[in-house]
């Protein structure tokens, strides 16, 4: 197996955690970090045994030494670094949105073709456990062709005032990663989209033009139809469940608890709360995304999440936010 | 407990249950069943007990003596046979759908009120352990104001082409059920539907100009969502599961299976499959519904679902078949 | 099929159930019950249709309209009439124990049998949907051989003083139901018990020289081993499970629960308690036994519990007691 | 937090497992390993980043930069390693069981005692997620004084004839564990055991003079009862399940699977298999019991499992095999 020395542009939450749970693999070493605030990873870094800790991306991007970077900047950074370096010919694991705008891209996607880069986007719900088992199972025909596909997504809070105003709205911020799920369920492209929506969970989110709560349905190419639930707000933990209807069966999975303990006592019986952080609920698919994309470039193998999931879920996206404002379903050229 | 005497108008599968249901119960006699094939029924109702089987239905509307009528015959004879026994003081109980068109229930309502009947329609899913549990729960406020209410529901295998012809299609046969079901849940009227549907079952049903499977999201009143996901062919059974999120908490249910035994092999884990038949899930709820009307009528109550629960199902399964036509929203004016 | 009159004897509260199951079965009549207290059940019988109350149990025994009769008395009466009735030739249900003693039990089956009656006992838990599933799997091979049978056996709230004064003690009186589900599941005849027994729950319980835990071993004939745990008072509901393990697989059920409805809210989820009282726990497998008895007579079938299933459960809580009793294992000779 | 020097005895399957989980501690570094078959770990030793693989252990002993050593070698060499190590001041992790002799056990304790250093023994279940939770639960008192304690504990497959001739049987080999359980939940200390064994797996164990199957009983210091079903194979995974009763409440919990997807079609509902391997199902245990260790060294904490644990499953292991072996219960002075 060929050493892969990789790069991380930006140590916010979750690049800090991609750069710890790299570090557990053989054979890959983190050589560089960068982020705008060098003093408060130094130490962090340092730790970890991570050589340098810049400033500027530019010198991750020209370090010719190092094969990948992690973006896991704010998303209006993002197709600047893929660009600059992908023309570096560097394999390139991306946060998700790739950009607010599909313009931008697209235009993404065609430099990284053009360079022959590996492209992975951070959908790290392909990734979990549960999920995946049900995409391989309907993708080896266990319930023949899908006809409804069902998700239900709903957050344990509500993120800030601050982070909703430059979140992209509820579409693109957290429903993004349904879409993605949706097509990875259905193993077809969405065609038509409507989205409801209401404020039904924290005053300064409608404030902002946002929404709390949405139903979205959707319509497959393969004639499937798909249904996604979201809140911003469950009070009893991080809500993620999926469920694949189709011809001749029913794929469902339950939300995984912290422990399968069950007390029975004179009130009732209790269980766990689901897990709360997303941290810990997709604790194992951060690490099996991580795992994949290194498998990916050492062996050339084909990438789980490529730029083109990252570019039809903001499509759906796009879409969804125009049916919710116009009031009217949307059609998707595919 | 006065004692109730009892007329049953229509003695196919589901009035022959309904029978078979209230010879259980002390103090009520059926005395009368009408059905347009005495010959098929007379063994069957002599051992029941039932001292007259007649061809005319209005020899029961007329007899004196009965108090109740249970209407179980087709959908297009409902009006009439309401109407005249509601006008000779009978308290009636009628199966789902009150009528094909909102004017003739409507004008239903309007004659059952100027005659002070009790009015009960066979909405008999208000009546399960596990649905009434959610409703009393959402209703005594444990999970706060609800924001999201889901509703599974799928038949085990198709109608038959025949079946398919008459009866309305699938928003005024199947759904009616989930439309009664959301507005119970809800605690709230219906304001804006939007319905998707495909045709992924039996090309019969397609020809018959109807869908076998569909995707329903309401808008309430009081500014929560539905969603309701439909199919008339669930292989593994009768998936019937409905779910109330709100914003303290969330109420769902699974569905029942016939034992509780799970076999662990070298293969995998086993469980029973659902029950198969209607007639077998809510073999329970068809009874309490039964008694509830019993009662209601003895001890002069409220009924659990009445006319205008029958008006309002309708009123949606209107708007929800012009939506999936016209492929948009449709409002609802409350 | 033919017409069955019963006699009923003894009128408490399992008679009285036994009663009301009873007269649901068409084809079958309730003549005559009798009871020490007729002026406490009269209008009681009168409401549910008997024709006669009696005080003395000899008239029902003595009526040669009766085809069949239940005894529902105490204990130490069922072996006189049992005795009475086979030599009138009447069938006969009997409740659990048959008598307190080995001998007394042994002379009423051959009388018994001597006369050609059906002779059911009352081990209502071989009727349970989720017990007879797992001992019909066991007896078709599903598991292969049978290793280990495990049943879970306690009761929500320990019985009276009184009642304890006079129940034959935890193995006579509750474990017994569990020694015949031992044999019921292994298929197979105990040949060997180990009892250990705790005072934990009600001085009471001890001052009356019983216990009101236990443990017991069992060892059968096919070389599986058994362990039965009880106790007394659960407070969370009336505790009823049976797991089965053997060379190809696992058999387990769960416990029957009021609904299947789970509310997740901030501070955990939450199901309901388990079913309280053993009437509401078996109120199905109550009416099954009731037809499986009545339709055994018609169609001359053999009983799915008979007098020899009586003896043996004795023969081993008399095993149990005396294991308790000198602290070392008891064997039983087959 | 102060560094921490290791070193490994024993570079079996499980001493592999433990080296590669202790890397993954900052601070922590594992200086040396030593195993008999030094040719074939080297490689994977070099890769783990080890400085020395020897092949006699007494180097790792007489290192004076190693603070704590991984005692992974077979049964019958603990006592001598342990006595050496302990004199030169290092701390111990132990494989169960620390011998086959209560007497060597004893004297291993009082040189650990004099000697002051840390000494886990590796029950690793302790750590289990799920069981660590009832323990603490009980401890707190939620189901108030426990009544009786249950643990099924059944191996996936048989070990092979010739592990099994040098095992010690399967109370010192394989119940050993669940011993260690049965105190931990019940928070006091076994008064009495009875054993009852039964041949039912693989005739080559029958041939060593062991058992493959057995359920024990324990009677405890505070009056508890407990009891232990055992199985050397269990064909559908590797079940391991514990259930503590008191007089509040009951505290049970289930296995983990490998994902928590359900398939309903046509022929019934899937699951899947329980985890199969002992390191697949305690893989997170066996991270939280080094993690535990190394903190109980750095911050000179009490050990969650120590000498005295060990000692004490020991002599309960002893007990089972005389209540076996002469058909009766066995006291233990306590």
């Amino acid at each position: 197996m060929n050493r892969i020395t990789i790069g991380i542009i930006g140590a916010g939450r979750i690049g800090k955690m991609h750069a710890e749970n790299i570090i557990h693999y053989p054979n890959v070493t983190i050589k560089a970090i960068s982020d705008i605030f060098t003093d408060q990873i130094k130490e962090w870094a340092t730790n970890l045994g991570v050589e340098k800790v810049v400033n500027d991306y530019t010198e991750i991007i020209n370090d010719e030494e190092i094969d990948a970077i992690f973006v896991c900047s704010p998303t209006n950074t993002h197709a600047e670094i893929i660009i600059s370096a992908a023309k570096k010919g560097k394999h390139i694991f991306c946060e998700k949105p790739v950009s607010f705008s599909l313009e931008e891209t697209t235009e993404v996607l065609r430099v990284v073709k053009e360079n022959g880069v590996k492209f992975q986007v951070g959908f790290n719900r392909r990734f979990d456990r549960n999920f995946s088992r049900i995409h391989e199972s309907v993708k080896a025909g266990v319930i023949g062709d899908p006809h409804i596909i069902k998700i239900t997504s709903r957050d344990p809070e509500p993120p800030s005032a601050e982070y909703v105003a430059n979140s992209g709205g509820l579409f693109f911020d957290m429903a993004i990663h349904d879409f993605d799920m949706a097509r990875y369920l259905a193993n077809s492209e969405v065609v038509e989209v409507f989205a409801s929506g209401a404020n039904l969970v924290e005053p300064y989110i409608k404030e902002a033009g946002d929404i709390d709560t949405a139903i979205t349905t959707l319509r497959f190419a393969n004639s499937a139809l798909g249904v996604i639930d979201n809140s911003r707000q469950a009070v009893y933990g991080y809500d993620q469940r999926v469920e694949v209807f189709g011809e001749k069966g029913n794929l469902t999975c339950e939300n995984d608890r912290p422990t399968t303990v069950e007390l029975s006592t004179e009130k009732g019986v209790y269980k766990d709360k689901l897990k709360h952080f997303f941290l810990e609920r997709y604790e194992d698919a951060y690490h099996f995304e991580i795992k994949s994309f290194i498998q990916a470039i050492q062996e050339d193998l084909p990438l789980i999440c490529d730029g083109n999931d990252g570019l039809q879920a903001e499509i759906i996206a796009k879409a969804a936010r125009q049916s919710f404002e116009e009031g009217r379903p949307v059609k998707i050229n595919q």
